[in-house]
Order: C-alpha cells, then structure tokens, then sequence
C-alpha cells in the first residue's frame, strides 16, 4: 500500500499546496498505520532541461543508437513512470500559475507521456488520484475570473480520461490574500476555503486509505 | 513595423507549426516589404532551467539583495518582455503537446507574466497576435476528442484575456496521420487541414500586415 505524493510548488515555506497535501497525507497515515508514503519534489529536484525532447527523440531511435542523453532521459521518464505505478493512491499537489499547469508539472506529466506503459494504457484505472490545487485569487462562479483556472480541468482530463484515474479535487483559493495588500479584505474567506481545503484533504486521505484496504487482496 | 515569431516546437525539420508560421511570415512580409521579423525559438533557446523561481524570487527581494541566479533571470524575462512589447503582431507558433500547453511555451509565459510591464497591464491592447496551432490528431466537434484541445483556450485566455491582444487562431489537425500507420486512413483529411492552415496563416500575415500599417503613426 502505497500513496504516490508529487509536490510542483516552487516554495516550500508557506506553500498551501503543500500544506493541504500534508493533510491528505496524515489522513492516509492515521487510517491506516505503516502505509507507505512515496514523494517526488519537483521543486528539488526538476524535470532536467531538454531530456523531455531527448525522450521523445529515443522513442523515434533504435536503441542501440541512442545518444548518452537519450539513454539519461528513458531512464528518467521509467523512473517516473515505475513510482506512479506502484502507487496504490496519488496525490498531486500543485499552486494554479498564471492561470494554468504548472511548467514543472507538465514537464513530468509529458516524461510520463512518453512511455508506452502510460499513453493509450489506461494504467490508473481503478486508483484513487486526489488533484490538491492551490490558486492565489477566487475564481469560483459568478466571479470575474471564473474558467480562468486552466490547470484543474488539464489536470483531470489527463489523470481521468487519459490515465484511468477516479479523480478528487481538493483545492484552496484567495491564497494570495495573506501577501497581498490588496486583498487584506478577502483573508477571512481566504482562512476559511484553506479550512475546508484541510478537512477536505483529511477525508480524502482517510477514504483513499479505506479504497486500497478495501480491494487489496487478502 | 516589427512582427515577433515565437516557436514552441521541439522539432525543427518536419514541424507543421514551423511550417505554417512560416506561411505567416511571407504573407507579412509580402504585404509589405522590408517589414522586420523577430523570432525567438525555444527549442534552440529553451527558458534556463530554474529560471523562472529565480525570478518570482528576485520580485520578493530588494534588487541590491538579488542572488547572480536572480539577476540573470530578471535579465532574461525583460528580454522576452522587450521583445514582446516591441512588436507590432505577435506569432505564437506551437504544437499541442499530450492535450496541453507545450511545456516550453508555458515556462516563456510564466518569464513575461512576473514582470510588471506584463501582468495586469494590458500590454497587447491593439496588437494583432496569431496563434499558429498544430495538433496531432482530430479535436473537432463530435469527434472522440472534441475539448481535449488544452492548449488553445489556454493561450487564448493569456494573449487575449489577460494580455488583450487581438487573437486569430490558425490551426492545422491530424499532423501524425503521415507518420501513424494506424492514421492512414486519415491522410487526405490531414493534406486538407494543413492547405487550410496555410492558406489562412498567409491570408492572416498580410491582413496583419494592412492592420500595422494603417495604425501607424503618419
């Protein structure tokens, strides 16, 4: 049993993706004593500059012509590919930037892409994929910047249509209210989405820990 | 009269985004000659690595605070901020990558929207920008795929939302039906597209080119 954690905030002080997603986290932990916590840090340590376009051009290469950094790329993207595919549950915990996916995050999401055991194979179906988004502004129903947030639906069709996935959004808003002055009067709607996002996250850690206990086999 | 060409492609021979800007740029330049390009290519050219925390960081700092990383990563987003605000029609040249921004286009996004000249002014308001899309398969109505297209809405929404420009959408579909065995079938409807899209992207440099020329000053 064993929760997949990717974390693509470039801060680790005062990011609220992270924090929400340590929530999930201590859920899962708390439900189930001992499962296994698998994390990657796109912050420390980044897709490598260029080896996306190196893996696409080894997937067009015999092997044994492949360049050194085509050589570095594969293995780069499979170990991406093996860590998803051990996870029995998925986290992906990530801040809405300018309005869309985060750069770090669809660099590894196209590593992933790559591999023929992800693309067209359908490999999540059945696990349980918590998408944890932090977005600094509102950008609920009726506001002003409502379907400006491209990152949530990518990321959902990605992780459910392409991948199999059962996908739940647990997300944070008015993040920014707490740095921006302009936004001082949006803090205590600001505190209370970051509550709902923690209590939210807890559940779902709790129940994705409850799923995989449930259909592992006896 | 300046119009700037950005590629996102991670090919150079066989790209059909290249191809088509490239229909773009004659037809500007054959509605009016002399008239000046500017490119920037990322394959060639790519955001450094890291590039983009160290400038969000720089902005959280004072300037005579800034880390060698910061300076030259402030640097580098002014460069593509002075290249952009430049010009007199933009060309976002760019393939849909696994039903997303390509990676490389959305890290040169992130670079011009942390400058203040960028974000929240408006910058392109008047600007005529085309955006030169390819994409590899079918996303039309009622196709399998109609709204797995992430990448135009996305892009639409940041030069014409977010940035104001004018925006024209060019885009050519089933480029991989010439290399996909299993797309075969689909070759004519791929020619089709693609005599399309080059037909438009000429039509839309030299309606460009009318529009500038009009705006100019006397």
């Amino acid at each position: 049993m064993t929760l997949f954690r990717l974390d693509a905030s470039i801060r680790d002080e005062g990011s609220v993706s992270r924090a929400v997603a340590d929530s999930l986290q201590r859920g899962w932990q708390q439900e189930h004593a001992g499962a296994a916590v698998v994390r990657r840090d796109l912050r420390l340590d980044p897709v490598p500059a260029g080896a996306w376009a190196d893996a696409v051009g080894a997937a067009q290469t015999p092997q044994d012509a492949w360049t050194p950094a085509q050589r570095a790329a594969v293995a780069t993207s499979a170990t991406y590919v093996d860590e998803l595919l051990a996870a029995s549950a998925v986290v992906i915990a990530t801040p809405l930037y300018n309005f869309g996916v985060a750069q770090h995050l669809k660099a590894w999401v196209d590593m992933l892409m790559v591999d023929p055991r992800i693309s067209g194979a359908m490999p999540l179906v059945g696990t349980p994929v918590a998408l944890v988004i932090a977005r600094g502004g509102g950008y609920g129903p009726g506001t002003p910047r409502e379907g400006w947030d491209h990152a949530t639906p990518y990321l959902t069709r990605i992780f459910a249509d392409a991948l199999g996935g059962e996908v739940t959004v647990v997300a944070a808003e008015l993040t920014l209210a707490d740095v921006k002055p302009a936004m001082a009067d949006l803090r205590p709607l600001a505190a209370q989405s970051r509550e709902q996002a923690h209590a939210a996250a807890d559940r779902t850690g709790r129940e994705f820990a409850r799923l995989v206990t449930a259909a592992a086999p006896a």
